[in-house]
């Protein structure tokens, strides 16, 4: 496991500011040592780093007053709403205080004639989903956690609809953010464009908490689909299947999902989920629209694999054949998991223009190959964004440096293609060291800009995302 | 003719800068008068106010070569497309250099297998359209003007096809910007999503020059419609023609345009046109898709207009006939200018939540019937968004500032409605002063401040978007 971020600038808090957040939040301020412990883990493979203490906010005053005490007390304060963040996103890596939003679970107004709901940022993907369904409407963005929306935006999330609907960056409508001095700000209105001002909205989706603290967020819903169908298609190979998405994609299909798994994903997935999928590289795909249309679709998705060496196109028409499918595809991290008992999960996350895509997961499985740990490669292959599993022992720094060192081979093959060191998990700790092959110095001493602009005291969610700048 | 913004800090450029451009840029810099005045008006209702010169660019170096300069002298720096902008965004209030990219003009990659295009800033709509009709691929924005990329990039702009392919905030995918002082940034891969890092591509976007000078601009396109459908449909109230568009979005209908004219819209338009539309409140749609696809689309349409009194619901199949009324409806600006000859034109850009569209067309109407200036409303109805058109005599100072009042008491609704004082044609001059009305001070205050980050000595066309703080 890795030990090499260690909190470096960790300082005890005083008594006074205790004394403060006990007085103030009563029984929802901790410093107990389970609490921290469960607040300084996430699912990456970083050893924890414990906050101080936690706090667990129930309204966005709440966060505005601890801001503002945080601020002038220049203490740390890392936001946190459910801890599956993959990339240490949430770890108090200098110390401080980490904020709990799992309390501020309601869901403060549906406009369905509108297509979009407000809702607090402790809200999970699936509570929503669960709340709005007598509306006919549904949000589609569906990371493999059941995380939270607050948490969703800040990492720019998105998951298997993606393809269809967009990520958090477009679906997004509006936030609530709390700034690092415990100001307020709404960062839009409900309409669905506008060019006044500067994008606000954007600059703190996928902020990691670095800039503001989500409190509340705006987003937009669909229809129900009048009609769906899922299908599954094998293949002989991995380059087979990825180019029938590239064809796919390129035919221009409104296909709402296409995933990938390869064999040893299909195998994981069979073996946790008590399938029978053919263990062999695998798309499984979704069609939404009206019965023709996802007639249409289909024929012409039938047609592509079948061109490319696709066998046994398999439909799953029934909601529950559907769901068992897609609860396996969104379990394929476990899944993997149970391949190696007591392993821990290192992902890698790169997207690249589609056009690289049967080039850049072929080399990575050949290369991947050759690791002395077992993988899978799963992914949102209508993206261009797939991921490797690896699959490592904790107690083997050498493994953790062979991992690290296939990623960042990963990484350098996306980027020499146009494409990103992460598609949708953020940058935390873990992909720090890619930000300056990726966006150059020039970019990210504007990124630093913003930071000082946003956070001049660089109390939130300190050390991540943005690498220290080239000492000259 | 509204002179009440006037350049505030104009001072004269010294010989030494001069001297420094003629030497660098040779007949590319110019302080002649024509080329000034030509650089010192755009279509808004604002007298024009004129740089002390004007370079044309020919590459990013050109224009980082500039901005270094400039940065180190205070002078400001204006960006220039092709002055269509319509809210004053290019009128150079403090004087300085205006920077004319129109001759940026080139087509640098097209990825037709990725559906995306990187092209200069200078490269108009239309321009682009045409030289990439072979790909069997096109780029769906289009403001009413055939303005540029940067320009629209910079704007955040939209037009007919918004409520189908989005705005420039979703098109966009990455920019090549030059920075205040001068360095050469890149703000984002080719690929489709990416968690890495701040949003430096959407900070940009709809920045309108104020904080980087936006030289080449990657998009995506879309496959050309299998099938293309064009129909109108007349109404005898604004109310039941606005009421249907609410409907179709509701049902989720995708349809690729939906755009609404009031009856001095469609007279206007019949004359300029040489047309014979029935002069009543008409809906115009364009449907995209498959042969069934479109079909289906069509129906329903057809289903929501009848059951909203609709009227005489007429296809335009063939290419040309469409083309006669997309090309009508894009003059609809020039046309409505006829009505009244010598007249300038005062454009309001709400947009509202759909929920709201009726109501607030309505209301407008309502109060713009006791102007005492003739208006027409056009509005690309299914994003919400609608503009009146007032014309207005330039000599008039009292016309002038009745067409303020109603704008802003326009705007007052929108906002009341959770909507914006623009939907598409940015800040400007013009609507500077709904700033605070519509985000608040606070947000006002970190816009702000990424302002002062990113442009500190405040030389990128200075004066225009932000308000000035409100004084204690």
């Amino acid at each position: 496991m890795n030990t090499s971020v260690m909190p470096t600038q960790r300082r005890p808090l005083s008594d006074e500011f205790l004394q403060a957040l006990r007085d103030h939040f009563g029984e929802r301020f901790s410093t107990a040592q389970a609490v921290c412990e469960h607040h300084g883990k996430d699912e990456s493979p970083y050893a924890p780093m414990l906050p101080d203490g936690v706090v667990f906010a129930q309204s966005t005053e709440d966060v505005a007053w601890l801001a503002k005490l945080c601020n002038e007390q220049r203490v740390p304060l890392v936001p946190y709403g459910v801890g599956s963040s993959l990339e240490g996103n949430i770890l108090a890596a200098h110390g401080g205080i980490s904020l709990d939003l799992s309390g501020m679970n309601r869901i403060l107004a549906v406009h369905a004639e509108d297509f979009t709901v407000t809702v607090q940022a402790g809200v999970t993907r699936k509570q929503l989903n669960q709340e709005i369904r007598d509306t006919g409407l549904f949000f589609p963005i569906d990371p493999g956690a059941d995380a939270s929306l607050g948490g969703m935006a800040a990492t720019r999330a998105s998951g298997t609809n993606a393809v269809r609907y967009g990520t958090m960056r477009e679906n997004v409508m509006s936030l609530t953010v709390v700034t690092a001095d415990g100001r307020i700000v709404n960062t839009a209105s409900r309409a669905r464009k506008s060019s006044a001002g500067y994008d606000l909205t954007r600059i703190f989706v996928g902020s990691e908490g670095t800039l503001g603290i989500i409190t509340e967020v705006t987003v937009r819903l669909y229809p129900q689909p009048e009609a769906i169908s899922a299908a599954i298609c094998n293949f002989d190979t991995l380059r087979d299947a990825v180019q029938s998405v590239i064809e796919i994609i390129q035919m221009g299909v409104p296909v709402a999902r296409v995933e990938f798994m390869d064999a040893a994903a299909v195998r994981a997935t069979n073996s946790y989920s008590r399938l029978s999928l053919k263990e062999s590289p695998l798309l499984l795909f979704e069609f939404h629209g009206s019965p023709t249309g996802v007639q249409e679709q289909a024929q012409i998705v039938q047609e592509i694999t079948r061109d490319n060496n696709g066998q046994d196109f398999q439909w799953a028409d029934t909601p529950e054949e559907r769901n068992r499918l897609w609860t396996a595809r969104h379990n394929a991290y476990f899944a993997a998991l149970q391949l190696r008992p007591g392993a821990r999960a290192s992902t890698t996350d790169v997207c690249v223009p589609i056009s690289k895509l049967a080039e850049c997961v072929a080399q990575t499985a050949q290369e991947m190959d050759q690791a002395s740990f077992p993988y899978i490669i799963v992914g949102h292959v209508g993206d261009g964004n797939f991921h490797v599993l690896m699959l490592l022992d904790p107690d083997d720094e050498a493994q953790w440096r062979e991992s690290e060192r296939l990623n960042h081979s990963l990484v350098r093959r996306a980027i020499a293609m146009q494409g990103t060191c992460t598609g949708e998990h953020g940058v935390g700790l873990h992909k720090m060291a890619f930000m300056r092959e990726e966006h150059g110095e020039d970019a990210l001493a504007l990124m630093r800009s913003l930071k000082a602009a946003f956070d001049p005291r660089n109390i939130l969610n300190p050390g991540k995302v943005l690498p220290e700048p080239l000492q000259d």
